[in-house]
């Protein structure tokens, strides 16, 4: 790893030296050394003009590839750096997916152009590819499956294959088509080769792989593909006619990136963000999630703000509150992290909600008069105080038992809102908890104070 | 979506109400017709004691498939519940990652006992798997690759797997291997398919898929198979001999749940936590990271304790503190969130470093100055106090800065350190962003005051 990582670094930095010694001629060169998705790399870990001078030495040919693993701001911004025709013969050799995926990144009229610079049999196919939803199977595959039918045999089929110049990457499969143009089962290239030539391709496909629907959404095409251990799905239309093939890198892509974004959304930040862009679009993108927090922070004041009388009584209650606001936002976002990646794994379903809320509250409740007694005892002896102790127990306990409360609703009803619970639900529940922890702790005080 | 997720949910029901009514034959039926992944999900969505009733009624020689398919604490828990001679049986015919996955997670003496009892050759293959680590390419692989020599023609390439009753799973591509056991190149299957039976081995194979150091570390061979779209990949020793091979849906898993498992330890829960575990030893594992956020809130509420004179002076400065820690926290964590990707995605390195800091301070110092007006606003207006208003407004700007500034060196730092920054950097962030937050803001309020 150490080899590869410094390696790397070397390499990027041996670029940046010779771009800083105006090389342009030797910037190329290493270039031309290093693979599209490395470029990909490189580019995304330079500053914008030193990213558009290295850009400019990426070999047409090469262009397209690369722009295929830049994230989306990144290679909107580049693509349109080059000269349109330049782009259009940078793509050309692009998988139909890939330039799919490319054309809905990029700014309309640029993908329009694009389209229109592709000719024939891959315009009609680009075309009939761009009409699925990005999130869809449709949105995933290629239009490039090699069909067969089931009544050949194998020595048939071989002599078909060696006809073609070559197979579509990450074929490992053929597809099986009747006559009527419907999916009937695939025929591994394992199985193939494995087979006596006289042997029929109905007796050797196999046919637990089932057409993909093409409307299925793609989160639910990358757990079929992870459960049953697939290279390549064929995808079918509502009459079951095949239409097209997914392959098993385009859904690791889309795992991957689906990860990602979550991790990036929880903080608020566009998935797409260039880590190195322009400080003023990196400052307005924050800045709305900031504004969101100010709001939940506000009401959390407010709350505060009704019980300065008793604040002005006890100062001390305003060293402890944080605490209780604090200990019951951690609980809960455990509850809610929980209930999230179960309802993302199909583990929680109507037959066990109850299970799961008795599990959560029972949690909450022995967590709950846990840290009730320590945080209750330590007070005491800070404070000298039982009755301060006593106040902050009960508004531990009180804080737990809400934040597993509102840990498992937010998330279960987001979902059934159509929400996406990882996006909004942190921001939701630290509103609660600190709310009811606010509330419970000075509220309490309160009324033990008059 | 919908048709298989209620199909989905109304399986389980359906099992539930065969169990519950105690028809033991339907559910062995249906569980029969299930996938062993879809098996594993019921298993997992089911309290303790029906999941114990269930498993009972898996049939041997499909449970061993369903226990790959689980998270490690149920498989553990369920594989001791088996028979040990069922439990040999069961896993016979897995393949050799599987098993080596399975006995890595099962108590020592049951593996040991697994070991034993498999035979020969795939006991000699299994213990060289199991003597390489987990986290590394040799810990990811099969020993089962199919290898050719360089020299032979294609025909007879076919006549060779023709002799073969079947491929191993997941095989895109055969392994040529010269007389001195050294990897030369991969022979895909398409490529094999479409040659003439003349053309030789050596002129068709594939030179760019490199092997795989046994020793390349999980993570790096995820990022390989995705940048270049392998389907497999040879896995070679120091002596370039090849010893194995990695196939993507593996690499799949890995990348799951590497992602499963960074959402998971931010809220300091495990991974493999079972969702529907007794509720004892889920309040241990949460009780844990709850107590270190004590210690944390312990040390703001120590901050705020200094301050407790000029508390008791303006009262509203309890009611407004929160807002000064929470901004901080939330643009800390907006600033560590995107080092993190960084690091991971390998787009940070030295000699981009002193870019990123520039950009995220200054970013900072945007936000920190439009945040620090809106909110001195907002306080003027609401407590009728240009000081107030001052002092939160400076407060807010020099604890945006701190936020920024702990958000940028704590990944780093814990990065050089071999701590993974996704599980620790969330909870010392927050403790930098509340301690500076109550620091500044009452600090401010004190010299101002006096």
């Amino acid at each position: 790893m150490q080899a590869t990582k410094h390696g790397e670094q070397g390499h990027l930095q041996a670029i940046r030296e010779a771009l800083g010694e105006g090389r342009l001629k030797r910037v190329g060169k290493l270039l031309h050394r290093t693979h599209p998705a490395k470029v990909a790399g490189l580019l995304e870990a330079l500053p914008p003009n030193e990213r558009r001078a290295v850009w400019s030495m990426v070999d047409t040919e090469r262009a397209g590839r690369v722009l295929t693993f830049l994230h989306e701001e990144i290679c909107a911004a580049l693509a349109q750096e080059l000269d349109p025709d330049d782009l259009a013969a940078s793509v050309q050799y692009l998988e139909l997916d890939d330039l799919v995926d490319l054309i809905q990144v990029l700014p309309g009229e640029i993908g329009a152009r694009l389209l229109a610079a592709t000719g024939g049999r891959r315009r009609q196919q680009l075309e009939t590819l761009l009409s699925y939803p990005e999130d869809s199977a449709g949105g995933l595959m290629n239009a490039d499956p090699i069909e067969v039918r089931p009544d050949v045999r194998v020595g048939t089929v071989m002599r078909y294959l060696r006809l073609l110049d070559e197979l579509p990457p990450q074929t490992d499969m053929l597809m099986v088509v009747g006559r009527d143009g419907c999916y009937q089962g695939g025929l591994r290239l394992s199985t193939l080769v494995t087979a006596d030539t006289d042997e029929r391709v109905s007796d050797l496909m196999q046919v637990e792989v089932a057409g993909i629907p093409v409307d299925m959404p793609a989160a639910e095409v990358a757990q079929l593909f992870d459960d049953l251990d697939l290279l390549s799905a064929p995808v079918v239309d509502a009459d079951l006619h095949l239409v097209g093939r997914i392959t098993v890198d385009d859904v690791v892509d889309r795992i991957r990136e689906d990860a990602d974004r979550s991790v990036m959304q929880m903080a608020g930040l566009n998935q797409d963000a260039d880590t190195f862009g322009p400080i003023l679009a990196g400052s307005r993108s924050r800045a709305v999630w900031l504004g969101i927090n100010l709001v939940t922070a506000l009401l959390a004041a407010a709350v505060i703000s009704r019980f300065e009388a008793t604040l002005q009584q006890l100062v001390a209650l305003a060293v402890l509150m944080p605490i209780v606001a604090s200990m019951g936002g951690i609980a809960g976002s455990q509850t809610l992290t929980l209930v999230i990646r179960g309802l993302a794994l199909g583990q929680i379903q109507k037959g066990n909600m109850r299970l799961l809320f008795t599990r959560e509250m029972g949690i909450s409740v022995i967590n709950g008069l846990l840290w009730a007694i320590v945080i209750g005892l330590l007070v005491f002896a800070w404070f000298d105080s039982a009755m301060l102790g006593g106040i902050i127990g009960a508004a531990i306990l009180v804080n737990l038992l809400c934040a597993a409360a509102a840990g498992l609703t937010i998330p279960l009803l987001l979902h059934r809102l159509g929400i996406d619970p990882a996006l909004a639900g942190g921001v939701i529940l630290t509103t609660v908890t600190d709310v009811m922890g606010f509330f419970a702790f000075l509220g309490l005080a309160t009324l033990w104070l008059s």
